[in-house]
């Protein structure tokens, strides 16, 4: 049960970065639903990799061939099936990777596990290429939202040391386009620059920083969620962390939370146009893991990237001693913001579960 | 299913906090495994309240009666029932409550979830009394885990502004033996009496404090967990986020590996004793979502309880107009110092139900 | 994940045969709706054993104790808890079969699965009795499914060689109403009395007879059920097939629509009271899983009860020799007429839960 | 949830008959295992139409293209991904269905169910095509078991009225080859005859027969499968009847067992070569949902196929008002024969989750 999630909207992904394809199987979407293919693909884009300076130029080809579950445009009920075929395998890359596990990656995790039969070439499984169908189910999950009025969106926070600012306490369906059609998601551009410096300059150094993704939802009614272990927190983590070299979540002011008193973090009820509000959000919008009607937030944060070119300390597994690795081939010095719209998609499709769920 | 969890050990617990009873069914328990009752009752009195002057004088009664599963002493393979009497109520501390839901509780949400049924004194089903009953399972998964050479612990990383020491990079059975006989659970002691200041200067103006706990695990073989949404953080981090009041969650590094550089982060193999082992643990002993052998490290964020004294803002929901509320009653100003075994509880059970899936 | 089934609404059930108590915890019930207790009562009676003279005299406790989820008579939100104490324990019956599994029984089962661990007094865990906590979140089902204008009734449709007549086309309240009434339910008194009679002969000469219940279900509205194995069929028979000796389980025509053509098995689609309708319901009312709005029927095999006075032959686990077996105490010679309720129970928590799942 | 099912392995079925591919995703597969392609081929074309006199013509392709999971020959312990294009659509035979549903089709429930958005060509997602996907994921299983020991075969035991001999009391694996090896598959080529001119008849008259199969497991250890809802019968059960067309499902002596007394119907524990063994097998293998080591016996009842050249009634959804509706197109006058790799590969599935489980 490794590689799916949902309850009403079971979302269960397939394929190796090196494999012949990668591709997502989303059981239990309502009939009915257009799928706005160019949308679609825009939102693909948004993750893709060579879409600026700062990513591997390595084309993939993230145009999604519809198997099943859409007919004339439409979802028909049955099961969804896409397939994003792998075209650009680079395999002689990895080929020295089988004996010594690089740090950071799931080379001996997956070699312990697999006994050695894992096609880890390029991350397998585990590889980032995998956050491609994820953003197929949610891209056709934020379709969906939207004409539920529920928005998703989200932005880079931050960068190694560099901090965007945070969303405003009501973020809205035009902020959230804006940041979308942003090469680089950030609110501020002053420090969006800074935040490109960083990343150039550690790649420049063969090196690789990390970032926090700030994500928010708007629309959602009031009394979505379940106590305890079915509550948002609970299902949104367990997606995010999901996706791989997310390392850290938090709702609302999360872990500063802890630094606060209560009489600073309780949010006071108020009414505004005549519905219960709150003056203040640092609930995140949950509260006993049930949604108020407020926005949802959240923040993850995204290691550093763990393939880098300077020289790491390694072990050879065959030989039992240590070794020296260097990975070659072309890395993304940071993939903080091409996660940016995975963690929108990972929020949307366990969105929609939770509203399909009623 | 919402006070569920577990895949082969299923932990499903009932219970408002001024019903007649809380309790936790588990089942998928191995069979024949002894359980010594007088330790689990030294464990749950690390959660229960009134154990020093920082916690509110309420008398739960937290001794677990068996109603099925475990016979002679032993568990038999069926299900196993621990129920808790709920003995000490104040119903009439709550009536207030109804109309004027409590900022920071699940009041209100509740009220919109279950249209006014709920039974919500005393927080109900959200209460943090419902944690006594995760306690019974996590503390005969920790009974169970011992056995197999698995331990787990966990001390109050900080409260407020005041932080302890971190946990060592190897830290062992004895350590979390030392932590877990302590009143206030701190590796520094000279912090924790500066935390307590800070939790009785909050109690003396009628506010609380929140805190962060962190927790690790020792003795787990590499290999363990699945890929994406089937791994270690995605499996650990739906069952923490289901401890009221937890709004952060990180694994390793977590928040902190965002600003570091993948040279930094990423942990070198290197071999110790003939074993593969990383000299660094950014990664929290999981790669990939699999543990590699090394220690589990995780850290919550407990908000402030939001039961305070001050006066706060609110609404009543009848009169759909706002209204100042004070809540009376007794609260713990800080949770978070209670909130550690309950941490330890929630690793424990959801290492033992990845341990028996094998 | 033995004891537990449903997917909004989880009914999970603990207890031995000779525990200290059975019990079930039911997650997700809709708040709000009234529970019935004396009603509910009635319907745990008819399980009841000692009903009447074919049945053994054994004197079980039959009162559910509402630890959680019920509050003033309603349904509250949280999961409801319901305990039935044990009280009349004859252990001492039961020493002997330690080492000699009674055919029939999952005495040898047990002993492979839990290595001699298992409490297998009175059967443990597999007893019968465990159909009681069953009964108690189905009796709770009927009553909410009601309102809702859905009805569940059954009848015992043979009884080793004895038909009863089968139900009419269209079925309906009343007449689940009247089946309820009587202490044997069946459509046909004098059938009933040539059943009564099966049992009482097998009775005298110390064995056993097993039986068939037809169970139907109205008011359902159409489109209820998922495709494959989300489909009704799958949903009914895994918990049907969870009640202890249910051997066999068919829908509509089941069986012998494998000795029918198309064009008789077929149900003609026509029009009534401007509703789409089928003349004939060979398909029980369920088609591609589906419900189609007609009535649901099924039938379930109960095979004889295994413990029988005759001695029968078994082996020693012990010393792995041959044993010849009498199993002494007081047995029922026929379960398949207290099974007709618990049928009802099984069906209507798993319309209940689909309902649920809108 | 609908097309989905297993615990360890997960098997999740897509498609529509004749939308571009059916497939399947199986997540959960021991890694390094070998599968055999020309085995598997051999398997599906068991299942595949066309295969003799008694067939639709319409030709599938059945050669499974694996995208996922499987590199070099072994399972590399992703989740391996199969699709198999459909070529031979002919969707105009199915336009006039869109109104007038077909007696003992889904076309009316899919329409209630999805509001006329279903993709019914064909049977959409509930026609027999999606049963070539379950053949892969069931002739993969085939051949792990049969690595473990554990075999699984199975025959045609009825069609309409003529019965085929029974499995002896204990098959073997080199009769379900010989099974495996026939295009009818039957133990008595005489029954055979009988059941083919049974056949045919039908097809002269535009009309089809329904058919019962047989299928056993040998090799199983004792031990395996849970109490109560876990229990061997529940979780094959919820599988089998996915199959479509399956209406009714038993194990070992099944519904007759209710006319049997318990002296008949228990099974005597006797000795063999130093095994605990029973000497007649009523229980199908099977006490309290756990193996016994026994031959697993189960019998699933096929109703005749809808779809039949005689002129039957139905209603346009449209007008709501009666139709004559006579279905074009060529079909099998008897699917039951097809459908008995379809039982194999869902025991199959089933049975290597559970050793999965452990």
């Amino acid at each position: 049960m490794s590689s799916e999630f949902g309850n009403r909207l079971r979302v269960s992904i397939f394929g190796q970065s090196h494999g012949s394809a990668v591709g997502v199987v989303i059981d239990g979407l309502p009939a009915g639903e257009a799928i706005d293919l160019e949308e679609l693909q825009r939102f693909l884009e948004r993750r893709a990799p060579g879409r600026n300076a700062l990513s591997t130029p390595r084309r993939e080809t993230d145009e999604p061939r519809f198997l099943s579950g859409l007919e004339n445009g439409l979802t028909c009920g049955a099961p969804l099936c896409a397939v994003l075929e792998n075209r650009d395998q680079h395999s002689s890359d990895y080929d020295a990777l089988r004996d010594v596990p690089r740090p950071g990656h799931a080379d001996y995790t997956a070699w312990v596990k697999w006994g050695g039969r894992a096609d880890m070439r390029g991350g397998g499984h585990f590889s980032g290429r995998l956050t491609a169908p994820l953003c197929v189910a949610g891209g056709i999950a934020k379709q969906i939202l939207a004409r539920r009025g529920v928005f998703v969106g989200a932005h880079l926070a931050s960068v190694g040391p560099e901090d965007d600012a945070a969303f405003p306490p009501e973020p809205d369906a035009a902020l959230f386009a804006a940041m979308a059609a942003k090469p680089f998601p950030v609110l501020d551009d002053a420090a969006g620059e800074r935040m490109r410096a960083v990343i150039a300059d550690a790649a420049r150094e063969g090196d690789s920083v990390g970032g926090v993704i700030e994500c928010a939802a708007v629309g959602l009614p009031a009394g979505i969620g379940e106590p305890m272990f079915g509550g948002m927190e609970s299902r949104l983590a367990a997606v995010l962390f999901g996706i791989p070299a997310v390392k850290g979540v938090e709702f609302g002011a999360g872990f500063s939370a802890a630094r606060l008193r209560g009489s600073q973090n309780n949010d006071p009820f108020c009414l505004r146009d005549g519905q219960v509000r709150t003056s203040s959000n640092h609930a995140g919008g949950i509260l006993g893991g049930i949604t108020n009607g407020m926005p949802l937030t959240l923040r993850a944060a995204v290691k550093p990237t763990p393939s880098i070119a300077k020289p790491q300390q390694s072990v050879s597994l065959s030989r039992m001693e240590p070794a020296e690795l260097t990975v070659t081939g072309r890395h993304d010095p940071c993939i903080a913001h091409r996660a940016v719209p995975v963690v929108e998609a990972a929020v949307a499709a366990v969105l929609l579960d939770l509203l399909e769920e009623g």
